[in-house]
């Protein structure tokens, strides 16, 4: 196979974890045969500091001509605490899932055996938890219109959505239902919010196009509530934009860390894949950060974009024999880790790169 | 002291738990020598049912003339799974909050040492957790203009939020972190919503008046996670209405069972006191519920809208004493819980009268 990868590093973090998801890429590339071409794109700050912009035209350009994106992280502390910024990195990301159409967010929340107790949770509470998040990517108060007054001092976000969006995205969160435990759980706030109304309407009828799918319907805070109360009743979760972004940083915890767990976005064309976690300034630089997430991301990549099934089971594999073997991060590290056995972001990454052989 | 309370027992167990949130109130009164008297008031599918309002005129117009009101709970799965209905018991909570001008609503998330082992959550992560809560009530998606295009495929909700809303709310807040730990988290998504970014620069000017207060600016999903991830960081947490309504829905799961937190809505006038439990119709009129929530809500009354604390602190006292001496309801009873002291809705009511001696 033949395939056209673009690079995006992106801020933070984002330079040093999708390092090691490309060099796992070409790995699997040399060993299965395929042959994997890569280019490398600015977003973010880093597009904003070199460009101006943080989605720079040649950076969507190149994405729309690749087969998949492997993107890193974005964001940066400095834009955080200005709030009139008018340019900030995290519109780059924003708009790339717009430009490409990526409208379905796939979040996995899967467990390491060995990491159950990273998690703040009992492990009794979490053991057999396998949720699959749909986050829908490119509506809801997001995109809607932004406004603010003359005086600065009403300040408005459009909360809205269309038919078209809540089915196309409910469609797919159905079709996996259908490959996975047959149940969906759709969450939304329809007893205050009209767009929750639209949203449960459009869900309550395709759910009668899959009889065989148990449905269920739940609002935030209930969902919020039970996703720590009892994860293992979850089997896929159909979700808008802004609930999935708070329900999946809060799943990405129950799974213990924040840097096991990665993303696949999905839509129209190209498909974009990239780590839960953000750009974590705080340790950028210093050979800290996780690359599990930007590798877990790669195997999404494999099984999602091109269909590489036994590729992408290569790799969770090779992640399962570190992990068993005790190697760890610092950020999945615990009093039973063994010192010697914690590893840097670079001696993680080649740690796996070794038991992929 | 002399004192009018208005009792709105609601939907599902409300009337069952305002019962003894009532009971309690009255024997507090006889101890202590205060002269309480009430009338009671419907609201929700109740007010419906009787006069086609969720919240009828007289209901208002009691709660205007009452010192205080206890709430039970609102809502009903009748509505719920249908989108399309235009009155809903919902829509009667959310004008009395308007109408009395109750813009704060305070959640304490206190743990009773005797329910460490009720929360999903390790011992160890929650022990010494203390959270208060400032949720803002009155503004936001929840009251924004809400709009259906006439093909009924389009719907949408306006987040809104003036200057003022925030300023009167973040002012309690810190008034309240001054008088606890000195710290404030106030949570938004200011990386992607307008609102927000009013809400963090009206948050950030105020915090300049409170030198001592270590203000922190955390987004919501990252809230969502870290809350989970170790809860005992925070303690006054700042925020808009509906990431208020998810982030404490998920924290009272982090506290063991919604079963045993109260709220408190206070603002232009009468206070308003209610479980954060919902109406749980599926254990409704079957002698289940948690009466504990309601009996809190009371303390809450006695303290915030009375000044009554020795009051407060014996009920706090007696619910303490029933718990270490091992009664439960259901809901929070555990492996650990003798048979016979797992106790319905009345039994735990009487229990608590008899400790409060
Ligand atoms: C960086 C931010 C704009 C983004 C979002 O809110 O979508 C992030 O939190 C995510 O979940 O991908
Ligand atoms: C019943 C509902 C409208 C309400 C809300 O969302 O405010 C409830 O969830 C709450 O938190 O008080």
């Amino acid at each position: 196979m033949k395939k056209h990868i673009l690079v995006i590093p992106g801020d933070g973090i984002g330079p040093e974890v999708t390092t090691w998801g490309k060099a796992v890429l070409e790995k699997i590339g040399t060993q299965f045969g395929h042959s994997f071409t890569f280019d490398e794109a600015l977003m973010g700050h880093a597009g904003i500091e070199a460009t101006g912009s943080p989605l720079p035209e040649e950076t969507l350009e190149k994405a729309k001509l690749s087969d998949a994106i492997l993107f890193g992280a974005i964001g940066h502390i400095k834009y955080d605490n200005d709030p009139s910024a008018k340019v900030r990195p995290e519109q780059g990301l924003l708009k790339i899932r717009k430009e490409l159409g990526l409208y379905a967010n796939l979040r996995p929340i899967m467990l390491f055996d060995e990491l159950l107790d990273a998690s703040s949770l009992k492990p009794e509470i979490l053991k057999g938890t396998d949720i699959l998040f749909f986050r829908e990517l490119t509506g809801d108060v997001y995109f809607g219109e932004k406004k603010r007054s003359e005086d600065r001092n009403t300040a408005s976000d459009l909360m809205i959505y269309h038919r078209y969006e809540v089915e196309r995205i409910a469609k797919k969160a159905f079709e996996a239902a259908m490959v996975r435990g047959k149940k969906l759980c759709s969450v939304d706030k329809a007893n205050v919010l009209e767009a929750s109304r639209l949203w449960r309407e459009v869900v309550q009828e395709l759910a009668k196009r899959y009889p065989e799918v148990e449905t269920e319907h739940m609002f935030i805070d209930n969902a919020a509530m039970q996703l720590v109360k009892n994860p293992k009743k979850f089997d896929v979760v159909l979700t808008a934009n802004l609930f999935g972004d708070i329900l999946t940083d809060e799943a990405s915890q129950i799974a213990g860390s924040m840097g096991m767990l990665a993303s696949a976005s999905i839509g129209d064309g190209t498909g974009f894949f990239e780590p839960i976690h953000g750009s974590a300034h705080d340790i950028a630089g210093q050979d800290k950060a996780n690359p599990l997430a930007s590798i877990l991301s790669v195997a999404l990549m494999l099984e999602i974009s091109f269909g590489l099934q036994d590729e992408a089971k290569a790799i969770t594999a090779s992640i399962d024999k570190v992990l068993k073997d005790g190697y760890r991060t610092g950020d999945i590290a615990d009093a039973n880790t063994d010192k010697s056995k914690t590893l840097g972001t670079k001696a993680m990454g080649q740690k796996i790169l070794e038991y992929l052989d």
